[in-house]
């Protein structure tokens, strides 16, 4: 932990850690796959006011979603399209309005691994203070109906474990995948009063594969039976695995590490005890997918109205 | 492998070898993350005459390459602007001149495998033959002049051991890395010819993370010193290995078993012995990613020419 530590206690608000006493020795630092930089840009004035960050896969379903929450918080800019903040690059692309930022990380453990590390440095170079964050994002279902969407209990990787190994010079480094219960409780009861679709909270199983790392029998390789396939998925069933996707151990991890609150909300786009393709039409995944962003949205807007009363 | 074994046995050609019994089953196969598939599209017709297949991360570095490679074919069409073949999603983006595809793979060994997985069903639908398949790529250099080219030999861990960590279905199964040593040595030799940049034969480190898992001092949290790194990356060093990326050793061993012949070309874009920081100026950067395309595409336009002679 760093010199933030005592201005939390003092101030009791949260800041954003690094860990990293070597930062302090850069006369400049750049955060290389966002094209910006503490030379180039004056980040407390880009960023300082930020207090939820969106985080997902796709750039086109993080555009949508800033889009969705400036018409959500009435700030939508006529003469705006929302420009991407990362413009410089094509690694991410990020998009703001007002308190909120949104933010994507490609696909997979190290994708959002770098995006990570740059955007903590981010917040923290902006000296933000109290800040959410929240993967919105797709996966399979473990015995739910297609469409469910899934608050992230705890996240575990492919033996069920809540853990994620991070390699460090060679060595492995076991780091807890622990979430905000509290922020997923509320996010739950959130739900509960949009009342328009189906939300639990469960186990989520982070892979580093989409195809031999699920169980899929659909990929360009595959070496085990349909039954092996099946009792794997049941015994993932039984750990009280709700969902799989590719990113929450990593997640969870450096978010913890860094102080921030953190939540994985995604949505299941099939059920996998059923099969493996995604065979539904365009039209019913776009609408199941923009079922995170709505329940997120709904979020940010209730905690903004209580900040506003001064709760 | 599967029943193209025997066929290759018989026409000296080479298939594209799926390595699953499943695939006769499914009555189409959805090739989600390409927005493509064989319900949908004619894919013998659309890619049954590739040769070459260029991947890379960045969307922008493959659109940039097939502009190069039709002009350097003299393929150009000048209505054109090479339309994104993957155009209905955003996961990856996809672009064809004659016998050359050029896909990005986005940053990461989760991330390339999906791609793969999908690619190698796209090129066995698609009856594709004797393809060969290159990563053009960017790395960090260990102890080489920044903009050196690195042919991969090897590619390691970060235990500098080459092989490569596949989980199925909760268990680990170990994968060769081997890449193809006859098409490395055509490409130096290529490189001697183009006489325009240095490059070198070496192993090439493959990790999870781009901050701790590359030694870096930079990242959000570094709970290692100075000398620590450079101990490190001196026993890489030591151990052979000219360059360090994220996505050689899934991208040597899917290649290994669909029997693709494959090679990893990145160019070196800073010395991790002398820095993390990738400091030097966009202008220098840019030429740097220019390298290996122009290796590339000076190695497709010889194996072309020697193809038209009949060699």
């Amino acid at each position: 932990m760093d010199a933030n530590d005592s201005k939390r206690t003092l101030s009791c608000t949260s800041h954003v850690c690094v860990n990293n006493p070597h930062l302090n020795a850069l006369k400049d630092d750049i955060l290389y796959h966002f094209s910006l930089g503490t030379g180039t840009h004056n980040l407390p004035a880009m960023f300082g006011d930020v207090k939820f960050v969106c985080v997902g896969g796709s750039p086109w379903r993080m555009k949508s979603f800033i889009e969705y929450i400036a018409a959500e918080l009435r700030m939508e800019d006529p003469k705006s399209d929302y420009p991407n903040i990362c413009a410089g690059t094509d690694r991410y692309a990020m998009y703001k309005v007002g308190p909120v930022l949104s933010v994507s990380h490609g696909m997979g453990i190290p994708s959002i691994a770098i995006m990570l590390h740059e955007l903590i440095k981010l917040l923290h170079h902006a000296s933000c203070t109290d800040v959410t964050i929240i993967r919105i994002g797709t996966s399979g279902g473990i015995g739910l109906e297609p469409g469910t969407v899934v608050v992230t209990k705890q996240s575990v990787d492919a033996t069920f474990l809540p853990k994620f190994e991070q390699v460090i010079l060679g060595k492995t480094v076991v780091r807890n995948t622990d979430l905000d219960q509290k922020l997923a409780q509320e996010l739950l009861q959130c739900s509960k009063e949009l009342n328009k679709f189906e939300t639990v909270i469960g186990n989520t199983m982070c892979t580093l594969d989409f195809y031999e790392g699920q169980a899929r029998l659909d990929g360009a390789f595959c070496s085990y039976t349909v039954k092996e396939k099946q009792d794997y998925l049941n015994k993932a069933n039984d750990a009280g695995v709700c969902n799989i996707e590719m990113e929450s151990s990593v997640f969870a991890a450096m978010c913890k590490l860094s102080g921030l609150q953190a939540a994985v909300v995604c949505v299941t786009l099939l059920d996998r005890l059923k099969g493996d393709q995604l065979s539904s039409s365009h039209e019913v995944l776009q609408s199941y997918q923009q079922r995170p962003q709505i329940l997120v949205g709904y979020y940010i807007k209730k905690q903004l109205k209580a900040l506003a009363k001064g709760c």
